[in-house]
């Protein structure tokens, strides 16, 4: 009876992935791998869409080209909310620059990553956060606006470093190769240097490549990581650490 | 221009998954980890239902409780076709014990598991093959007909081991832990002694289970392995081993 309770009181999960696959697996892994289950039914439900076919979100963004791309997300999430989707999650840091899109729908409520990971940086007292995330997101100001409004400074890295970081993202993890840490461990020591108390990890490959590289240290802040915790809890799933 | 062309070949996949959500992680994650691709958009277009709250498949087998789910069943293979899916994918063994559910509907084709596996059993000219699976698949005989239509010997645990078969898959994988090797090294000694050449690993927690252990020997043939690759294959995507 409880169990039939619980399972009601339950809200299906829609996930717009594909912006890359790897990074959709590892957010869908570590819904199931931290929630509390006896059981396959103790699972939420969860729609996901891999839509690997989607245009480059960066590429969107610096060349102007947005309107075929908020066309596609918008008939994505009509998808979503027809299956009966109450949350959507987009597990890719510069999606959320088309998170106006998400939010057109009454019937569904939007996880917002980067608002959440914003909101848990500032949580945790940190007051000088870097953000490593793609030329997009940098270029829309995604984290800048939401850490600001939460009185935290954002950092971001210099000119050579953020193309280390770039090339990381598309010439390696995007193509399927686990990243090499000599290009990642610049970036890090420059942050370190200009005043970071922690990093966000604010571009999903680079949620993949921590966890290629089982980085676990309290310095980098995951995105992704939150997004998962959010999407259990909203949905109505029992999370532990 | 070529790069168009392909996206337009390609088939839209349809994953009916949750059963358990682990092994469906497992199976995204082959399926993008075997993928030739240089960038996000040369990966398959896939839609997920990681369906949890469907009936244990088991339970409903062995007390004939069926209607229900052949309902369930229809429903999300009907969401799938509305979706676009033109190829069905169903990462459970036991649930295809209800096959001919997702053999009704002339849009979709229904990749079978199991028939699948038990080709590539037969095409590795192995004659005597070991079956570690659950007992609703064991009881519906799903892969006892499928290796015999192939001129394979199929072998199955006795009532000890496939005792501890069954309670590595429920007690321990279903319930999120690694699994013990103690309660699954001496099912494979059995069947090793029973003349097996190989295995199949014909429960999707037990590809879990191998995947914990990074069991890669030849004389496993994991089930879930090969639906991935047939999966690539059949939506237009380039596999690597």
């Amino acid at each position: 009876m409880d169990e039939k309770k619980d399972a009601e009181e339950r809200k299906k999960l829609g996930i717009l992935g594909g912006m890359g696959p790897e990074a959709t697996g590892v957010l869908y892994d570590r819904i199931t791998g931290h929630t509390i289950a006896e059981k396959d039914q103790d699972h939420l439900d969860i729609w996901i869409y891999s839509h690997a076919g989607l245009p480059d979100r960066t590429t969107c963004i610096l060349r102007g080209e947005e309107e075929r791309m908020r066309e596609m997300l918008r008939a994505d999430t009509e998808k979503m909310i027809s299956l009966g989707c109450e949350y959507l999650a987009v597990p890719c840091n510069t999606c959320h620059y088309f998170g106006d899109v998400f939010r057109e729908f009454p019937d569904i409520t939007f996880i917002d990553m980067i608002g959440e990971t914003a909101g848990t940086v500032s949580e945790r007292g940190i007051s000088t956060v870097g953000i490593l995330a793609t030329d997009g997101t940098l270029k829309a100001g995604l984290y800048h606006r939401a850490l600001s409004d939460r009185g935290v400074k954002p950092v971001v890295p210099d000119e050579k470093n953020q193309k280390l970081l770039m090339s990381l993202i598309y010439d390696e993890v995007k193509k399927g190769a686990r990243g090499e840490m000599e290009h990642f461990a610049p970036v890090v020591e420059y942050m370190k240097q200009a005043g970071c108390e922690a990093v966000i990890l604010g571009c999903t490959e680079l949620s993949v490549f921590a966890v290629n590289y089982s980085l676990k240290d309290a310095f980098y802040v995951d995105a992704l990581d939150v997004l998962a915790k959010r999407c259990v809890e909203l949905c109505g799933g029992t999370w532990r650490d």
